[in-house]
C-alpha cells in the first residue's frame, strides 16, 4: 500500500507546462481547432487526481497555469496555489480513462479523419497487418485490432459507461462518434506517440478502405 | 445612451496589430493566398467605425498600421495620426455584418474547402449531429445548422442584402459561392475560433457528405 | 531609349537573396521537393539578364550569392564578383518568359495540383467566375481563363516555342504537363500572389471539377 | 585497398547530428509519427558500420548522440566514447540496403502516400515520362521506372533477401508494403531529396492513377 502522494502547486504546474507544449503541438496539426480538445495528466494516483487544461481557451496559446485539478468524476479539487479553473467539461471521462486504463495521460482531439473514420465505420474500425500497429502496442502482423467507435453524449458518465463497455485493455484508444478521438498513454509523451500513431492508422484506412 | 467613444490612431494601430497577427496565421493555413481575404474589428460602436486590413498587401506580412479605418459603408474614415491607406473592396460588407450581427470581429478568408462546399451545397451546408457545432455557439445534437450560401457579387449593397436575407442571428458564418467564407465574433480572437471550427465542419461535412 | 542598366554583383546578390527567400517559402508549402523548381528575376532589360537560381541545390536552404545570371538563351554570363555558379536548365524558359511576356520574375514549381490538373485537361484548364481570379488580373465574373497546358520537352528552345505558341497575354501562368507550374509577375512579390492563386485555382477545379 | 578508416566518436556524433537534423525535417512532414522510421549514414565503408537512429525516440527530438553504430547484420559495435544504445530493429536493413547499393545514407519513413501506392499496387509501381524522375535519376522521357514493393516482415535477414531479389540499380527506393518507404543516396542529402521526390511521384501516381 502505497502513501498518499503530495498534490502541490508545483507538480501541477509542471504537468499543466507539459500540457501546454502537447496542446500547442496538436493545435499545429490542425487537431484542436477553435478551443477543442483536452489533454490531462494524472498527478496522484491515490486519491486520483488529474490535471486537465482548462476550459474555453485556444489550445496553441495554453500556458503552465492554464490548468484545472479534477477528481474521479470530473469535479474540480482545490490545491493550494492553484488558481481555480473551470476544468474541462470533459474532464469526467480523462478521469474515467486513467481509472480504468491506469493510462498516465490522455489525449483528446478533433482529429478530422478520427471523426471521418468513425462515421464510415460506426460499429470500430478493423485494423490488420501495419506496421504502425507496433506504435499502440499491438503486433505487425495478423492481429486484428479495432478501434472502437462509441456513441457521442454530452453526459460524461453515459459516455463513460459506453467507453468502459467498449474498451479492450489492449487497444489505447477509442473514437467518439460526430466528435473526435481518445487515446492514452502510460505518460504524456507515450500518449502522444499513440495519438499520432492511431490517426495514421485511421488516415491510412480511409485512403485504401 | 452611451457617449461617443473616442476613436484614436493609438486604438486603431491597437487593432490593426491584433489584425495583422490573425492574418499571419490564416495566411499560414493557406486561406489568404495572394493578396486574398480581410479581416476587421469594429473600434467603436457608435458611430460605427470599423478597422480593416488594407487592401492589395500580402496577408503573411502585415504590420499594425497596414490597416484602415472605415464607416458602415466601407467608406474611408479620417483618423489623426492614421495615414489613409486604401481598405479593402470588401469593406463595405465588413461593416453590414458588424452592424446586423452585433460581431466586434469578422473574418473574410478564402478557404479551399469552403468555396468546394458552398459550390457542392449552393443551398446552404447542412450540419447536424458533430460536436464541433459547440464551437460555433449551436447545439452538439439535435441542432439543425445551416451555414447559408450566398452568391458572389463585386457590388457590396448587393452582397450586403444577400446576406442580409440570408442572415440567421444563431449562425455566425457565411459562404459567398464561388469566392469565400465570413464568419465573425464578439471579438477577434472568438471571430478566429468560429472561423476555424467552420472550416472543420465544411471540411468534415465535404468528407463525409 | 534607355541607356544601359549596370549588372553589378550587389545587384546579382540583391536578386539572390530575393530569390532565396521566395524558394524557402515555396519548398515550405512542398513545391519544390528535392531540388526541383527554381526562380528568377530580370536584373537588366537591356541587354536581358535574369539573376536565376543555381542548379542542383536545395530551394530550402539557397543563400543570395547561390544564383547565376543568364542571357535571354539561358546561358550564363560573367559578372565581376558574381562566382560562375551553373544556372538551372531551365533558365532559358525563364528568359524567354520574361522577354516575352515583360515580367519581371518569374516562378516554376513543381505543385503537385498543378501538374495533376495538366493531367486531367491536358488541352488546358478552364476557370470562370471565381474571386480568386482577380488575383490573376482577370475578372471574378463572366471571364473566360484558360491556363494553357503545354507538353514537356528538355529542349528549351522547343518548350519556349510551345509556351509562345500557347501564351494568352492576359494569363499569368502555364502548365507544363508531367512536369510543373511557371507563373510571373512585375516584380517577384507579384509573381509569388501570382503562383499561390494559381495553385489555389488548379486545387479548387480539381476539387468541384 | 583502403586503409581502414578511424571510427572515432566524434564522426560517430557528427554522423548523429546530421540524422537528427533530418529526422526532425521528416518529422515535420509528418513521415515519422509516433517513433516510427529511421535514419542512418555509412560511417565507414571497410568494414561496413552504419550510424543508425536509436529505437524508440521522438523522431522530431533526437541530439546529436541519439546513435548506435551497427555493423553489416545490424547488430551493434562498440565505440569508445560512445554510449550503447539501442539500434533501430530495422537497422539490419538499412545495413543490407547500403552494402548493396553503395548508398552512403538511407531514409526509412512511414510516408503515408508510399504506404497507400504500396497497398494500390502491390507488384510495383510504375512511373514513366515525369520530370521529377530526374530528381531520382532516371529520365523525364521514355523511362520506364517500377519502384518495388516488397512484402513486410519482421525478420530483417528475410525482408533483405526479398529487397535483393526485388532490387534495380537504377532505381533508389523501396516500398515495405504496409510498412513504409526506403529511399538512399551517396550522402544524406541526397537521401533527403530522393525520399522528397519519390513521395512526391507516388503522390501524383495516387492522384492520376
Amino acid at each position: 500500500m502505497t502513501a498518499p502522494q503530495p498534490l502541490t502547486a508545483g507538480r501541477v504546474f509542471e504537468a499543466g507546462g507539459r500540457l501546454a507544449a502537447e496542446s500547442a503541438r496538436f493545435t499545429g496539426f490542425g487537431w484542436m481547432r477553435g478551443t477543442s480538445g483536452n489533454l490531462s495528466e494524472v498527478v496522484t494516483r491515490e486519491p486520483l487526481r488529474l490535471a486537465v487544461t482548462a476550459s474555453g481557451l485556444d489550445k496553441g496559446e495554453l500556458t503552465a497555469s492554464d490548468v484545472a485539478v479534477v477528481d474521479p468524476q470530473g469535479d474540480p479539487v482545490a490545491v493550494e496555489g492553484v488558481p481555480p479553473l473551470v476544468p474541462s467539461a470533459e474532464a469526467g471521462l480523462h478521469a474515467r480513462v486513467a481509472a480504468l486504463t491506469g493510462a498516465g495521460a490522455v489525449v483528446h482531439v478533433h482529429a478530422l479523419n478520427a471523426v471521418v473514420a468513425g462515421h464510415r465505420w460506426p460499429g470500430g474500425v478493423l485494423l490488420r497487418d501495419v506496421e504502425t500497429l507496433k506504435g499502440i502496442g499491438r503486433l505487425a502482423h495478423d492481429d486484428e485490432v479495432v478501434i472502437p467507435v462509441i456513441r457521442n453524449s454530452q453526459d460524461m458518465a453515459e459516455l463513460g459507461d459506453w467507453f468502459e463497455a467498449a474498451y479492450d485493455p489492449r487497444t489505447p484508444a477509442v473514437i467518439v462518434a460526430s466528435h473526435g478521438l481518445y487515446a492514452w498513454g502510460s505518460d504524456l509523451k507515450k500518449a502522444r506517440h499513440v495519438t499520432e500513431c492511431v490517426e495514421w492508422l485511421l488516415s491510412y484506412a480511409l485512403a485504401v478502405g
